[in-house]
Order: C-alpha cells, then sequence, then structure tokens
C-alpha cells in the first residue's frame, strides 16, 4: 500500500518545519520533498495546514494503569503506594489489564503517540492491546524480585519474550523488566542479566527515582544504583532506565559507557516530587534522553506533547536559563531520541527509509495563531486535542479525529465497568 | 433572562465537585441545587456528563501580544526584548492591537476563561473587545515613566478610567498600570498613586520577577521593590502584583499588611527561566494569589487550565512535596482567588449570590475515564479543549463549542494580516 501525506509543514531531521510532501510504500517513508510523478499513491492524504510530526514515542508508562487515573492523587509516595495503588492493583484481573490498556490506547492514539514502553502484569493483555490496535510497542513484564511472585513474573517475561517479541508485524518488541534496584536483589538482578543476554533481549527498568532509592542503595551496596547495575550485568545488556532523576557524574559516565538510555518523566517527577533530573547535562554528556509519562496514576493522563512541553520549561526554570532545553530538543526527546531509547531503528524522525509512524496536528486553531515558528508553536503552544492524523507503520491509525482501529466507545464503556469493578 | 443549568457536576466551594442544578437570573446565580420548580427558565442546559467550574481568571496578560505569538523564543530575556520584542511592539498600531486583543478573545473562551487583568497600550482597543465579546476585564494601560511616551500613558491610563471604567454593564473595570519600580522612578510612582486614590482605582504593577531587578532596586533605592512601593504610596492603593517570584519574609509581611495580591504566572516564569514563586509560603501567609498566562509571547498560550496544572506540579518539585499545592487549591488559584486577586467582588465560586460566570467542560474523552475524583481530573488530566461552554453574567459566550459574541473566522484572518504587517 502506497500513502502520499502532501503539502504538509513537517519537522524535519534539520530541527525547522518545512513544507515538503511525504511519500510512503508499505511500512517506510520512501521519499520527503516534492513528491515524483511515478510515486502512484492509493491513498492521498491533503495536509495543507497541518503540521507533520514523527509520531511520538512514550519511553515509559504503565498503560493499564489508566484504569486508576484520579483514583488517588496529592499523597505522600508510601501512603499512596500502600493504602492505595497497591491494594487496587491486587483486585486487577487479566481482563481489567486488557481494557485499561486499551483506553490508553485510545488515549495515546488521540494524542499523537504511535509507541509506548511499557512495564507492568499480564502483558500478553497489553501485546493484544498493541496488535489490534496497530501501535508500535516495547513491553516488560514488571518483575518485582523480592515478591512472593517473583519468580513466576521472571517466568512471564520469558514467556513474553518467546510469544510476543515480534510480533505485530515487527511492531511488539520485549524486554525484560525487573522492577529496580530496590525491589529485585543483586543475585536477582544477575539471573535477569543473563537471561536477557541469552534471548538478546534488552532490560527496562526504574533507576534513581528517588533520593531515598539512592541513599538506601549506597547504604545497602556501597554503590549508586547505576554502579549496580554495573556489577550486576545488567547494563550491557542494553538498558532503557526510567526516571534517573538522583544521578551524579559516575552515573552519568556509566550511562556513556554502556549506552543506557533514559526515559524522563518530568510529569510523573513533578507531581511526586520525585526531582528534577539533570537533563540538560545528560543531553550535553551525550546520553539519549526520550520522554515518558510514566502511569496515568502519576500524571493523570499519556499526553506526550504535555510531557515535551514540561520538558522544554521545567529545566529552563531549574537551571535558571531560558536556553537550557530549546523547542526542537524538546521535539526531538519526544520523538527521535525516544525510539532510540526504546530500542526501535530506523523511527522518529522523517526522512527516507524511516518507519512510517507520522502525525498530523491540525494547525486551524487560535492557539496556532499566527504562525511564525511552528516548532514553537507546537511546543509551547498547541494540545494534544489537534492531533488530526496518526500513521503507524504506514497504516492509519485515525483519520480527521476518527479511529479505524479501536471502537472508542466500546473500550470507554468496559473500562468504567473494570474501574468499578477493582474500585468496589 | 433565567437560566438553568441542569445536572452539572459543579466544583463548589466545598472543593469537591457534586452533581446540581445551577440557576442563574440575569448575571447572577440565584441557585445551586436542586432547582426550585417555581423557576421558569429561558434557556435550559443540560449539562449531563459536564463539569460546571467557575469561569477562569486570567489574573496577568498583555493579550494583545497574542498577535507576537511565536515570533521570538528561547532567548535570554534582553536579547529577546531589545532585539525582537521591543521593535515589533514599536510598529504595532491601533488597528493591531484590537486584532492581537480579539484573538486573544477567542482563545480566551474557547480555553474557558471568562475574566482577564490586562497591561498594554491603546487599551481602549482592549475595552472594545471585552464589551464585543462579553467577557469581563480589568484593563491598565501599562506605563513606562522612564520612556519618552511616559507622560502621555499616564494620561491615557486616566481617560482610559474616564471612558471606560464600569463600561460593558459594569463588566470593564479600570486600574493603573505603571510597569515596574525599574521602569518608573519613585516620584512618577507617588504621582500614579495620588492619582489612583484620587479615582479610587487600584494599581497593577510588575513587582520582583527577576533576581536581577530586585538586586538593582537594592542597590539604587536600599529596599526590595516591595519596600519602594510601600514607600511610594502604591501599596495603599490596593495593587495586583505580577509574578513576585524573588521575595523574601520582609515582602510577604507586606502583602499581608496591605493586602496586595498576587497574579502568579507559572509557565511564563518557567519559560523565561525567572525562578520559582514561592507561592505554598504565601498561601500559607493568607496572601491572596491568582493565576495568569502573562503574553502569549512568553508562554505562548492564553490557556489558564495549563497554568492550574504547572501551578499544581511545579511547586510540589520545588518544595519536595507532593501535597504543596493541592488540585482543588490550583484550581481555586485559577477561580476565586483570581477573582479576589484581580478585585471583582461575588465572582469565582459556584453559589448564590454569586456573578454567573460558568464555564463546562465536555467529560467524555478518554482522558477522563475513569471518573474516580473530577477535581483531580481536570487539574491533571483534562484539557482546555474540553470547555463547551462559557457564560459570562448569565450571557452564553460558547455553546457546545460554538462561539456566539465573536467571528471565529474573521479575526482569526485579521490576526494573520496584522502578524504580516508588522513582521514586514
Amino acid at each position: 500500500m502506497k500513502t502520499l501525506i502532501r503539502n504538509a509543514n513537517a519537522f524535519l531531521p534539520s530541527g525547522k518545519a518545512e513544507p515538503v510532501d511525504i511519500a510512503i510504500d508499505g511500512n517506510k517513508i520512501v521519499k520527503v520533498g516534492k513528491a515524483d510523478e511515478s510515486f502512484k499513491a492509493d491513498v492521498t492524504i491533503e495536509a495543507k495546514g497541518k503540521m507533520a510530526v514523527p509520531g511520538f514515542v512514550n519511553a515509559h508508562t504503565h498503560a493499564s494503569m489508566t484504569l486508576l487515573r484520579s483514583y488517588a492523587d496529592d499523597m505522600n509516595l508510601m501512603d499512596w503506594l500502600q493504602n492505595k495503588i497497591w491494594p487496587i492493583e491486587a483486585k486487577m484481573k487479566k481482563n481489567d489489564i486488557y481494557w485499561g490498556a486499551m483506553l490508553a490506547g485510545v488515549e495515546m492514539i488521540r494524542t499523537g503517540t504511535t509507541t509506548f514502553a511499557d512495564m507492568y502484569g499480564d502483558m500478553d493483555k497489553v501485546a493484544e492491546m498493541s496488535i489490534e490496535s496497530g501501535m508500535r510497542s516495547v513491553l516488560s513484564r514488571g518483575i518485582i524480585g523480592v515478591a512472593p511472585n517473583g519468580e513466576q513474573a521472571f517466568e512471564e517475561n520469558k514467556a513474553l519474550f518467546r510469544d510476543y517479541n515480534g510480533a505485530g508485524d515487527g511492531r511488539v518488541t520485549v524486554m525484560y523488566g525487573p522492577h529496580a534496584p530496590y525491589t529485585c536483589p543483586p543475585d536477582f538482578l544477575r539471573r535477569v542479566a543473563e537471561q536477557a543476554k541469552l534471548d538478546k533481549a534488552e532490560v527496562h527498568i526504574h533507576l534513581s527515582e528517588t533520593k531515598g532509592e539512592v541513599a538506601d542503595c549506597l547504604r545497602d551496596h556501597k554503590v549508586t544504583p547505576f554502579g549496580l547495575m554495573e556489577e550486576t550485568g545488567i547494563l550491557s545488556c542494553g538498558v532503557l532506565a526510567a526516571h534517573s532523576v538522583h544521578v551524579n557524574d559516575d552515573d552519568i559516565a556509566l550511562m556513556k559507557k554502556y549506552d543506557v538510555r533514559v526515559a524522563h518523566n518530568p510529569g510523573s517527577n513533578m507531581k511526586l516530587a520525585s526531582g528534577v533530573a539533570p537533563v540538560p547535562k545528560m543531553l550535553k554528556a551525550g546520553v539519549t534522553v526520550g520522554l515518558g509519562t510514566d502511569g496515568a496514576s502519576s500524571n493523570n493522563n499519556l499526553d506526550m506533547l504535555e510531557e515535551v512541553r514540561l520538558a522544554a520549561l521545567l529545566h529552563k526554570v531549574n537551571e535558571l536559563d531560558p536556553l537550557a532545553v530549546p523547542a526542537a530538543e524538546a521535539l526531538r526527546m519526544a520523538t527521535v531520541y525516544g525510539a532510540k531509547a526504546v530500542g526501535v531503528k530506523n523511527l522518529g524522525e522523517i526522512k527516507e527509509g524511516e518507519l512510517a509512524d507520522i502525525v498530523l496536528f491540525d494547525m486551524s486553531g487560535a492557539e496556532w495563531c499566527p504562525q511564525f515558528d511552528l516548532v514553537s508553536l507546537l511546543v509551547y503552544s498547541a494540545s494534544a486535542h489537534d492531533v488530526d492524523t496518526v500513521i503507524v507503520d504506514g497504516k492509519i491509525l485515525m483519520e480527521k479525529k476518527e479511529l479505524k482501529t479501536l471502537d472508542e466507545e466500546k473500550i470507554l464503556f468496559e473500562a468504567r465497568e473494570a474501574a468499578k469493578r477493582i474500585s468496589a
């Protein structure tokens, strides 16, 4: 199938938006610029007045937690986890995980996310969502090594890899998901690292999210969480590190040495008061930093444009430097850096040879007027509600705000029912 | 005219959202709860599945600067002002001011703002927008005392007061707008204070926005900007202080003593890297803190829900306290505290006797699902694009996303033309 997007204002690798045609053949972008006469499109999308952006990559989320949106907010972390989140999570069954993931799918497509990196339980249900919706995903079974079901979770992650790695026409990638250094003992992490290397799979893990985590790790293991990950062999698997808020220069050197990619979650870090990750410093050091929403219970949405804006704004005020994270750099964090972060090759830029994951923003609203600089408009002014069309792997998942692969009405109904069940 | 809003989930003074009917007679809310049988509505709005919120009060903006949206971003403050903003502002004529304000009017109504406090030049044109659109406004002529046109601007502010205070059926209030301590010498400020007292008008002024401003003021006047405002008599006029980022305990004591109201602009303070205002401390001290967007050239939109979210998130991470500014408190900053901040009485709450400025949010989207806590959903998850209906002074300005008082297509066209003219 061949698709031609005509007259789009595309965010290009240069960091600027330029008017171009984008030709798609199968799941690849084959031409960016003036379309060849010889290109016979099966579908033509007129994109005049629209901005084309590489599909957003949500580099760290827990899709099914969307079911817990607004269940518990404005609480201290341990009170929130122990008295609200963990008890309700214990009531979530496979069916709830599925509808939570489907609800997340609706929201992610509507807000321009085309790839998501997820960590949770019953991940076969999240894989099903990815396959059914047409989204791209990087899935890991969250493994709490110290929990009674630690071994079972590890087995489930192995099964997830066997059953789903490469599924959905190659859109699904499976990683291992040891939850964190404070929930997985070193020996357990060593076993996970061995298995990951055996499978040639990478690792998705929460690292250095809170001050307390780092202090405890130093107390118990005499090294930082990043140091411990080096010792256990996790870093040499290829790592997607979520949060990485409290990191020192040695940690950043380890990131460089092992090409650790960071999923920065500004919204979640702000809402949970975790702290501000040294993102400008990491970027300057050449570390790949993507963006994530984290779960909807600590965000409370899956809106990646909001994370782009927060990343651009938070680091400016934190460094007292209005140039800390410029608009184009923030947008790259949600696209090309995000793609690198989650380990999907040939993704995240609008250029020849890349996977055809493209989002069109409608620029007709007042918040896009006037149009001196489209990248600034997108990053600082626009809304994810301006997303009009979403293409993944060359396939249209949403067109003119209408979802093509998911039954939104049914999904919202089932999600509401599931939320009632688990909170009853 | 009598209007009945039925079955709304209203954000009430308790800080919770409850299902109620809201009866409006003329420009006042006459009943909140179950509607009386005897209330014969001319218009009935069915609001099942909608959340009713007091109209947002944008406590500090420069509406006509919406015309400069995306003209210059990601620059150091003085480079930005001297090389981009001031030169283009010098080219703005009355007609441009008008269309800039009209563009702001479209965006503000669409995003649920019903009252705005503005400071700029040619404010008669902004007053016209307020009168034509049906919005409520608190207007001041921005006066740069040290500029060649300082005296003229002062005269224009006097004329604005004479001509427009109380205009638009009382929806327009006029204040004096000495720009800042660093642009208005003490003697000039004394004259403004005298005039304001003569007119029984209040004062809208930028105070303690940047570290440099405070340092310069201490060097030149041996007092902080707030101290200088006490000396010049400005504080005893009744003051709406924009920004107030760099304030000490003595400044906060002065705010309390003179009931200074602060317009906190988290988005602008973050984007311009001004710093983080000590908002939780001010709130704890009993200072009234409203929220503002500042101008669209430093934000870059007029979306008050975004400011609510930023206020809730920024102070949590800044204080490393997830309870720093809870959801309901952030929402009050944009509504009832904002109304107090801009000095409009009987505004900002959904209760009997208040002015009927009400916004209905459509809760049908995925980001509102599931619905455990509507206040959390609005503050942490919803979008200003969910605004469905806007009522000011009992009159419908937008219904089912259709503007009733402004010609959006014409305004966007004229704004684009004006932007071309001034940037040519």
